[in-house]
Formats: structure tokens, C-alpha cells, sequence
């Protein structure tokens, strides 16, 4: 087995959203398995000196018809958020108390409903009770993960998971390091497909000792 | 015939450059031709906030990666230029001049052969004397082209181009519109072509009264 994909985004990134749609079923076509990493934009722009995209002066317009147009290109489902945007803190540290209490099966398919909630069905993903409704949905106990996602262990493992990703250069969402490479943006997948079609990394992996770590982070 | 296909571009641009291999072509496909527009980034990040790819924190690195990484994966003849970045003023202004001198069709040609020198042939095309000897290759007279992109009128014309690109919402480089339709970045070229398969633009575009201003700016 070769090593996980590691795969970055913020849930108020459209091109994350767009890229969580995909990104499973690009890893599985290779044989790959896919580490799902939430980050904060927030903390990384201000190491970047950057803003949202719908905020930035002319970029700000072009975003949101380039999402929309993007979501039809690819055949996405989309509908423009009325709340945006959002902290996504909350959803970001649910993602992990999942990680770390039902695995990462578990907390990547909550992460796509939180993603679809948000991005589809135009839900306030802020509140927690939107995310402990999402939560109940899939059979997970939606008041223990707020519980859990509100305590000041994994408030304080997010922020290590985040700079962690800055160390590795990651700088926007979705960010994709896959065997040392980094691809930013759901407009790379076509090169990240090409990437995993050489199997050049998977046998140069194969050298490198297995990862038995059990927070699945890259080698 | 429909409307020009507005292309706007800086020399200094990667991505510009990898565009600029390949609008020509794909414009031809489908019936339409180019009008290209060189601008100034440095003149648009003023208002944008916004600085050189390769000199952003964290993106540096990875601009610098993927541009090499981008060319190979389309095919793209790509040299990572010593020089970088340099003042584009004198090319854009040369562009300009030509345009008025001699027409759209050369100004194209010697704009690609600046790209080419740059990003190819590692020229430092901010040295007036190397303009020069691209615009001789092209059977120009490049001493006249020197001269007349400095003078005021030139110089006048560029800044009201840069202007009138940003009135229409180009941020960027490599910045296309269609027919009222913006896409930036050369990763949006599939949706270029998308856009100009469908047909819908040019049905549009016959309704509307012809385009006679001797710049060729867009209707």
C-alpha cells in the first residue's frame, strides 16, 4: 500500500467544495487512499497577506460567476451560499474529533455532507446544530462530536494540524500534496490525474518505510 | 464575422506566455480571431492589492514548481527565466505601436517572439536593444519601433489600455473575454473552448451592430 493522498481545504472554499466531489473517486481509481486535512484560510492568509477571492477588489465578481460556471463545466451540483462568508472553526474541529473517534471513513463522508449542505442546500453551516443535525444523519452521535469538537484538545490540534500544512507549503484550499507534490486547486486535478497515471510516486514509495502512524500523515 | 477574441496579457507572465502559444490556435478553430491586449500587472496590483506570483509568501516556491510543471504537462517549450521579474513597459508599448503601425497580425507575431525570447530563450527583453533585434528578426524596422514606443502618445495609449482593461474587470494574466464573458488563467482554457463550441456567443454576437473602431476593442 502506498502512501495516502493528502488533501487540504476550507469549508468555505467553493473549489475545495468542488474538489471534496471528486477526490475519492480520482484516489480510488489509482489505488490511493485519500487523508482529508480541514484548515482555516483565515489563520494561512494572514501568513500569505491574502484575503477570500469573493473579497478582493475585481477579483471579487469574476469569483462567483467562475464558481458557477466551474460547478457546470464539471457537472457539480452548486447553488450560491446566502451566508458567505462564514467561520467554519467548528466544522473544521468536528471533522477531527471524528478522525480520531470514528475514523477517517467516517469524518471524510462528513465532511462531503457538510460541504454539500453548504455549496447545495444553502445551509448556515456555521451553527452548530446545523453540524449536529449533519451529524445524527449518518448514524454519528451529533452532541457528542460538538461536545467533543468544542474541547480545548482539539481546539488546540487544529491549530497544530494547520501549521503543520503551512510547513508543507500549503497555502490555499483545495491543496493537494500527493508523495512530496503539491497541487493547488481543483484546476490541477487534470494534473494530479496525470501525476498518479506515471505510477513514477508509487514506486518510489514503495522504498520508503510504511507510515503506521494513526494520524495518517504523510511520510 | 463575429467579435475578436480580447486576450490580455503581461510579458512577464508565465501563464501569459503558456497562453500565448496556444489563443491563436484555438480562436482559428472556431472561426474567431485575437486581439491582443499587453497590460501592465504592476499598474492592475496596485488596485488588486496583489503582487508577483513568485514573490507571495508560501506561493513563491510553488508558482515556480508548477510553471515548469504546467509547461511539460501541455507541451509547452519552458526555460525559467534568470531575469525575473523585469520591467515589461517598453515591450507593451512596442506591442501598441506596432498594432497602430503595423497592423495586428505582426504586433501578434512579435509579441510571441518576446514571450519566446523570455520564457524560452532566457532574453532580457526589458533591454530596449534586444526588443530591437526581435523586431528586425520579424522584418521590422526595430530602431523605429524603439522610437516610436517611447514616445508620449505611446506611453499615453498604454496607461488608457490598462485603464479601459480594468473597467471591464481583467485582474490577471493570462485574462481572456469573449463576448462579455471573462476567464482567467491559462487552466481556464477548457472552458474556453467549451464556451466557444457552444455556439451561443456567436449566435449573440450577430445581433449586435458590427464592431468599426480601428482599435478592435471589444463592442
Amino acid at each position: 500500500m502506498t502512501a495516502a493522498i493528502d488533501f487540504y481545504f476550507d469549508f468555505s472554499s467553493p473549489y475545495g467544495y468542488f474538489a471534496s466531489t471528486r477526490i475519492d473517486e480520482l484516489a480510488q481509481k489509482y489505488g490511493r487512499i485519500v487523508s482529508w486535512h480541514p484548515i482555516l484560510l483565515g489563520v494561512v492568509f494572514k501568513t500569505t497577506g491574502s484575503a477570500p477571492l469573493p473579497q478582493l477588489p475585481l477579483k471579487g465578481d469574476y469569483a462567483w460567476r467562475d464558481f458557477e460556471r466551474t460547478a457546470r463545466f464539471h457537472g457539480i451540483e452548486y447553488h450560491r451560499p446566502t451566508h458567505f462568508p462564514l467561520p467554519t472553526t467548528q466544522a473544521a474541529r468536528a471533522v477531527l474529533w471524528l478522525q480520531n473517534h470514528h475514523g477517517e471513513d467516517l469524518a471524510a463522508a462528513f465532511a462531503k455532507a457538510v460541504y454539500h449542505a453548504f455549496f447545495v442546500e444553502d445551509v448556515n453551516i456555521a451553527e452548530p446544530a446545523e453540524l449536529v443535525k449533519l451529524a445524527d444523519a449518518l448514524g454519528i452521535d451529533g452532541r457528542a462530536m460538538d461536545a467533543g469538537a468544542s474541547s480545548p484538545q482539539i481546539k488546540e490540534q487544529l491549530k497544530a494540524e494547520i501549521e503543520v500544512a503551512m510547513a508543507k507549503g500549503v497555502f490555499g484550499s483545495p491543496f493537494v500534496i500527493i508523495d512530496g507534490e503539491p497541487f493547488w486547486g481543483f484546476d490541477r486535478f487534470d494534473q494530479i490525474e496525470a501525476h498518479l497515471k506515471s505510477g513514477r510516486p508509487t514506486a518510489l514509495r514503495a522504498v520508503a518505510p510504511p507510515d503506521t502512524s494513526k494520524e495518517k500523515k504523510p511520510a
